[in-house]
């Protein structure tokens, strides 16, 4: 670059600063704070390691003796406490508008850490259904640990579980980041505010979109391409989209859709109902509906 | 974290191994043996190094000169096979249920492993003939270099042609591993039991499945969003899917099928036919039918 | 491997170092002039430094005041010039045919890396008007922050603002490289070439196409699964698509295209128009349209 | 280790638990205050950032022009001051005894820190005499740049004058760490306390040791194997050494000593004089003295 | 290189492939056994791993809290024990001579690690002691927590108190190479077979050079420079030195040597004594001689 | 650093840039040439590779079977020809003075590669008759194999007879940055420039240090802390060293030089001499001569 002159980098840099001055997006530290962003990487790792100890075995080489596998588990459990707490504390800084201050954000992540951790045993008990479901609900599937091993429908819920717990507990952007991993590496988008019943199962799952106020009951399974969405957003006085309505379906118990269906709106699709693949449905159905192309009622 | 009562994180981990020995999924290893699982980075790395020797000077650097070429491939082969053959046995791991023992299971790598080697030469063969269908099948593309550089779907059907292959060799899990670091990478789902012939192209590809029993001809071209897969699954006495059935669309030679079209059960789509666009199609089709969207015959 | 015959591996090797003579994918080199491919992930590390210094403080580590910052854009201002002079001089080798040599090829990519880096504040403020988009377009959003940390619609128009301003500068392969690493990461797939207006918001994304000739206006909103593509090819005398005609969508200013909508062929969807999910277009409308699935004028 | 008895096992770590918990080594922190002790690998890093800006363009590569370096120096500069500043203050929590609290700890750590880079511009002043002294001293050096670049005296000094510096400040172990970084790569083991004028050079250097109240004047000279060290050390009640008291030599300026000379206690070698190889030197000498073996006055 | 001429290049690496061939040195495998040599940087990351439970808290991160030390502490034995057994079965390959066989190998090193693993928690309080000796025996050390941070004499002796138990316990060049490491670091060569006992100190260190049939008793301390070395070989018949016979010194309890001092053969220092500053000394010396450069008795 | 006052900052670098450009030591580009420094960590690489071709198996993991083992020597012949021929350019770059050109740099440094690759055979068996004199010179030593893998003295004989024939070739700072390697990793300090016979053996070698002109000849064996150095250097008219001329000694063949020997100036040791440890010897000395502490003739 010896020919660039240098002037010209000094200006483009001056005219790069200016810009990034006049953003707005930055979050703002109040004072004798220091704003410390979230570390996605730091929380892909925190998913690792969870990974690790939801199936213990599966995703980091350890010996899997009965006695030793306390200290595994309870030494890779610490290192969770300390990352998490963490990430917890610079999601708050994310949102920081003036309201907090250093000590209480550390306070808060401690305390909100302390309660998921107290939640990891449930957690790890509904993944098990979950894997359960997908070698059940897959004929390719040879063996429940394959699921684990291979299924992205298994990556993902892994990662909602997670996500949609901190979500509850009030966490800022932090469920989003580990949502949006699951995005990346599955293409399977769940928003972390949505609640998933037991036994769930997503098969192939490219493309699958499940909304923040989706509600999904029990062993519900779903194929690629499936999207519960919103049909419309109300709009303020200012044209923009209101936040925070209720405006994505609510799926009963032991329903299936099949590949490519759209299902979009505050509606209702009655337990055991069975929705085909590519449908269009933006109405309610009752229970044990059977819905096919060309058929909505 | 200091704050977290130590006895509560005791109790959490305690609760946790509880959770884990009551899992049914981890492979018990038979007397004397023990269990390791495949890694699945070593596989991607496995893939990595086959991809440098398919497509020489393409994703190492080396010197691209006629002498010194082979010294090159000759180390990586070396290297994979020292790879491949450790893999494989941590697969027969996998599925291990007391019938097998470290000293077979090492044998039996060690020769599916050499089986795979003798079969790289027509792999690679086979590779060159889907980069020159990239290149004339895409008005997009400047050179068949740039398929082989940046194109998912040369991505897709590279490691499909290596899963195939051990797949047919009776390898377990490390086929699906090899198809789902595709999947994640590409969006592109090939059940690695998919027969799939020459000259075969997928443009864009996100969102396309090919389902484990699908057999598809030569010449044949895809978009993105197709799905080869099965309209409904026998069941067994136990309401559970039954496994190993053929299930899936046989698509025969120079079909070409366009983005979205969903192709269903074990039909035939005649040699030549056109599907067009978002085509819902559970029927067998002629040859060169042309299937467009609201006429299925 | 002590058991695989070593004649058998050379006798392999030797296979493959034949069948690598015999393609004709690889680059050749001019007399005197060494040919070194692209590196793919020199490129992603680009794009990540061009992140870093687009949005300052979201993507790398630094203290954000007033007078330091400008220290830290300048020094990878100058890392980012370095890198891609280096990336495109190899592009030019990637398309290389016998036409330049090693010294044209260098100042080449140093006069466009240097036209590149005069483009970067605009692109800069482009992407700020992105931001707003996506903040104000989707009610999940909880301020314009999350949507530059975790939103893949945010991820993709990046690269493929940068991968479009090489484009337009006549770099080879490498703005395919980056459009590319979206498509990976997010599973939306923008050629380079399609020209797009400003405040530009895809949500969720995944399976999203985006055609080379494709034109797009201002204030343009997509969801997941929205194909804008080319209806067929013209073929020349070989029955291979002719390369470079306009065959893709033009999207006028305000115009909102909902989740699996397939618009094919050259044609115009009028400025203000909605095109609803799963709708399949290949005739232009005018502008203010609202087509729903069914209703294709 | 599967037929290693877990309870064995158990019964180890229950022992090394034991045994941790009646070391009184590790310091203790006071209520409300988490110990972090020094990173060695951060300390070495920072020494590595410090060179960089010290010697530009030897130690890390950058574009070498009059306008852009001034980016560069000062975006390192920045990352050097955060570096830094964590580490002081752990180095405070190192020594703490309960007098101190993470607040106070932070503060005189950025007051330091503070301090000590405004001293930067004159440490790397006195390197470059150090660079030009080693040049001239040398038959074997080809250029002053070698010397930066190879000299493990270089090496050491540039050590040394940031640890002098940050023990002149008050900061507990880190210019210890720095020093044994010293110490580990060339085998000169400088104490950080010791006082160094100006143009000093140590040749090949193995083996020399400097102790903590050593004073060497302007333009000394060292070769390998030199030991200025304490004779004898005074006991307390308790027949320990009492620790800070003068008792290493005074080397006054224009000095040479040859290789494996042994100079001890409080003692002064006059300016001017030459210590031959292997002497033992346990009086002052006045200046201008010729030692030789064999013939300590 | 493309002006290299290739052929030149094959008889280069033919020359090579053929020296290579006549090498005597490699280890043969017995029939149906493949040498896999140790790995030198997995025996460093061993003693790294042992560090950080010898010294909890000043190695790794992680928090110490009285409950949760034990899950870190089990964790990281449960690593070093996998990682040991696998080098101390390598190190019987390196020796191996067709009497073994992979199964006995394997089992001897399982056998060998577990004796190793029990003698840990002695090793440690042993440590502890030498630790004490250093803060006690420096004048210049702040805390004993600063020696097991920075002093290369505490580095030497706990790589020494490893490597001399495996010696003990018949482990192959393991030993040794743990002794190289620490004398690539220290400068301080052991030889794993000194027999060393408590309270022992080296300050400064480098050059200190301690063989193979030396004996040491409790609260010895030495400077750098200090050799225990031999004072001839009696050759066998070839007139090479004959291996395994005892020919370096025995110091007794509470001796100290200062800097350089050389002694040499298998004579006997009295305990009390003290050998002064490079003293050079081939004959016994009774309890309480003090011994100086110039009065060798 | 928040507080650090930011202008204060702005000042540092600007005079630590003003500093800078006073520095004479950067070596200066001619016209139309940009210099690049060679790069330490690549040559230390460069060693590392050659090591695991001098010594096959034992320093990189690969199959040891007679017939892959080409491939692997031939594909690191490549990869160090490549890196070794960047380096030697570099290294001209570094004392460039306007003499040179891109150009013709990079041809010198392709023909130098080529010279030094030819002689690799050769310093191969050089290699292998210095590890057989270690074995037999060592009674610890258990087989020839452990010398290779641990004794710092064959370390640093195969950095010595690599960076010795690149000072023979004229490679500037380049053998001096792999001598400085091995001094680093083993205390021996030998000059590239020193001239060294076959089966030469250092044991234990800390303190070593072997100057600049010194001829060693064959069958020669040194000990740790031995100099063969410099007594004087003439001056020139400014006092300083006069670079170049002949003054290390010359030792012929079969002589043994124990611990901490001093040699200096340009004498000769006899033939078959043995001389003793701390002897301090400026005067020839006659074949077969045995000198002794205290009895220098």
């Amino acid at each position: 670059m010896s020919h660039l002159k240098d002037n010209s980098m000094s200006s483009i840099v001056d005219r790069m600063v200016e810009a990034s001055r006049q953003l707005s997006f930055h979050p703002k530290a109040p004072e004798n704070c220091k704003i410390e962003l979230p570390s996605r990487s730091n929380c892909i790792e925190i998913m690792h390691q969870l990974r690790s100890v939801f199936f213990p075995g599966f995703f980091q080489l350890f010996e899997y003796s009965q006695d030793r596998i306390g200290f595994h588990v309870g030494a890779m459990m610490d290192r969770i406490a300390i990352n998490l707490q963490e990430q917890v504390r610079r999601g708050f800084c994310f949102n920081c508008a003036n309201q907090g201050n250093l000590q209480s954000c550390t306070l808060r992540a401690e305390d909100i850490t302390r309660q998921f951790l107290e939640r990891i045993p449930d957690i790890m008990l509904l993944l098990c259904e979950d894997v359960q479901a997908a070698y059940e609900g897959d004929p390719a599937a040879k063996s429940p640990a394959e699921t684990i091993f291979c299924y992205p429908g298994i990556f993902a819920i892994t990662n909602h579980r997670v996500a949609h717990e901190l979500y509850r507990l009030g966490v800022p952007v932090i469920p989003r980041i580990i949502g949006e991993n699951a995005h990346n590496v599955t293409g399977i988008d769940i928003h972390p505010g949505a609640k998933i019943g037991s036994r769930f199962f997503i098969d192939h799952g490219t493309g699958v979109v499940i909304g923040e106020t989706t509600v999904i009951g029990d062993r519900v399974r779903l194929y690629q391409g499936v999207t519960l969405g919103a049909k419309s957003f109300p709009l303020d006085e200012n044209g923009h989209p209101i936040k925070g309505v209720d405006r994505h379906p609510v799926i009963e118990d032991d329903v299936v859709i099949y590949a490519g269906a759209t299902i979009l709106g505050r509606i209702t699709v009655g337990a055991g109902s069975v929705i085909g693949g590519n449908v269009w449905l933006t109405r309610s159905v009752p229970p044990k509906s059977s819905i096919s192309q060309g058929r909505e009622p």
